[in-house]
Formats: structure tokens, sequence, C-alpha cells
């Protein structure tokens, strides 16, 4: 079993071995090429990832052109879990930031974990849980943050960020033109104090 | 036992009756008249309430003045869930709309009634999604929908909202002014068609 999947499943609730074969069997392997899409707006999303190497990008197209929301990596979840609940289209798009190789479970798939009991609906409660955080966080970072202090908490989730998210797709996530960023960057690695 | 909440939490989940009593012997009424808060800005949400009659209305003051964003009846839960959950102080109010029974669910209860099992966690991932697609559907309104729109959703979900709730509290939700909210009933009461 990917050492990587099963450190991310066991972060949230400690499933024994025979748990954990019950889980992988309904995780179906996929690889997408950089640049892929896994989600436009349309489609209903129809299965949650879970990321064995590489990464993803969640964003939407505004008025003002692309809006980056979410990043995920290696061990994280990503889909748009509103549209995978009620199976309506989405109106994102999920996209390979490089060659990626992720795990994808589908909504029924999903019930029938949720029908081996209790740890599997702690399992499902917890990653609701924490979107319902997580969205909620987003919303007052947007409210009531800069973006050099959007910036910084981005970069203490994702240390290796610059690395591997292009400068304007960060740039979208934060609202303000790739030169403001790089502004950023500088004023962070040489403060003015 | 009150049906109104038996009602409500056999609606998520068939709770059988040793089930419900251990569920309800978590709940502690309590009575709030009418214009007091159960929550202010800087309280951690403690519980999370469901009404036994009576009306709630969840609410923050910005730049723009008062923004009523939820109201609850009998048989609906409400609470800052995210302050509930990462017990972290709220910014938001919750005011009683008129004399109201409520029974409230502390954190610690809500953990221990997870322990009994499955349909516990199911209960309680069945709110979490519950509130995540509220929150996402909320968003989209905001985003998408006029105020006389957002007014006609209102109105399916609380069919007596205008008998309930003050009309200036109804135009704090959709974003305008008592006026504008005066002409909309109109518009609706007789349509131009």
């Amino acid at each position: 079993m990917d050492e990587t999947i099963i450190n991310s499943l066991t972060s949230l609730v400690d499933f024994n071995q025979d748990e954990l074969i019950i889980f992988m069997k309904r995780l179906k392997l996929r690889k997408v090429i950089k640049n892929e899409f896994i989600l436009k707006p349309g489609d209903i999303c129809k299965t949650m990832v879970i990321i064995k190497y590489g990464g993803l990008r969640y964003f939407t197209i505004t008025e003002k052109g692309e809006q980056s929301h979410w990043f995920a990596f290696e061990g994280e979840w990503l889909g748009d879990y509103e549209s995978f609940l009620i199976r309506q289209p989405s109106q994102n798009f999920i996209q390979a930031l490089e060659d990626t190789e992720l795990y994808c479970l589908s909504y029924d798939d999903m019930q029938e974990l949720y029908a081996y009991g209790a740890k599997f609906e702690r399992f499902g409660r917890l990653i609701a849980e924490n979107l319902f955080i997580s969205i909620g966080r987003s919303r007052n970072e947007l409210a009531s943050l800069s973006a050099e202090q959007r910036y910084i908490n981005l970069i203490k989730t994702y240390p290796n960020i610059s690395k591997r998210i292009q400068i304007q797709h960060i740039a979208t996530y934060l609202g303000i033109h790739p030169q403001s960023l790089s502004r950023i960057r500088r004023n962070i690695s040489s403060p003015k104090t």
C-alpha cells in the first residue's frame, strides 16, 4: 500500500490494517499529465481525489480572469465537494500543476465505505468538518488579510510552493498582479525592519 | 420527549428509541427572551442549539451595518459551527427573534455522542455536509442572484417569514434597504406579467 496515502488516511482516523485494505480497494489509480484537467465547469464532480505524487490547482474564471482557490499536493484530498455531494454541475476547474498520480474515490464507493461503520463515518465527518473550517478561514482571510499576509500563510502551508507553482497561479490565488507578488517576495526575503 | 426535536433528529438518521434517549439526555433546555443574545463577537460558541419553539437570527456587524446571514426556527440547528469546532472566538451575533426555547448541545457532549458509534458519527457527518452545502449555496446566491430572487428563495424556505421576522432583518439578509424590500414584496404579490 502507498505510504503517502496511508499516512494521510491515518492522520484523521486510526484505521487498522484490515480497514486500510477496505479503503484502498475503493481507490482507483489515475495518471494525469501536466496541465490536464480533471474537472471543468458543467461537469459533475464524480470523484474526490487524493494525490499520490504531483499537484493540482482548483480555480474559477471570473470577470476579472482566473482566480485560484486551492492547491493540493501529496497526501491531500481535492475535488468540488459541493458538486460531489449534491451531484450538480461544478462551476470550477481542477488542473494538474505537474505530472500527477492520484487515487479517485467515487460517490458510490464513499457511501459503501460509510456502511462499514463508525470509523468510516468519522472519516467522512472529519473531512466535511475540515473543509467547512477551510472555507471559513479562506473567506475570513480574503475579507481581512493583505495579499502579503495571505502569501506568508500560503508558504507556511507549502514551503516549496515557489518551486512547484508558477508565479502567475500564486498571483491569481492572492488576487494581485505577478509584479506585485515579486515585490512581496522581495520584501519578505529582505524585510525593511 | 419533544416531538419537534425527535422529528428533526430522525430526519437525518434513523435513530431508534434507545439512541434518541441517549441523544436527548445530552440536550440542555434553555429559555431565552425576545432580543436576548446567545452569542456575541469574542465569545467561543460552546454549544450548538436546536430550537424547540421560537426563532433565532445569526448576524454580523460590518462597515455597512448589520448583515443577517441565517435564520432558524422550530427543529433547526444553529450556532457558529466554525467557532464551535476550532474553539476560537466568534465574530458573529445570535439573537432571539421572539421568546424561544432551545436545547443546547456542548462540544464535549457531542464528542461523547460520537463515541456511541456509527449512527452518531453519521449524524455529525450529515450536519457538517449540510452546513458545507448551505454555505456554498449562500455564497453562490450572493454572487449570482438578485435580491428579489433571494427573497423568493427565503420565503420558499420559511413561508411565514413576514409574520416572524421584522422587515428590517429580512432587508439586512438581502443587503437592501427596507423600502426596496417593500417594493419587491409588492411586485411578487401583483406581478407585472
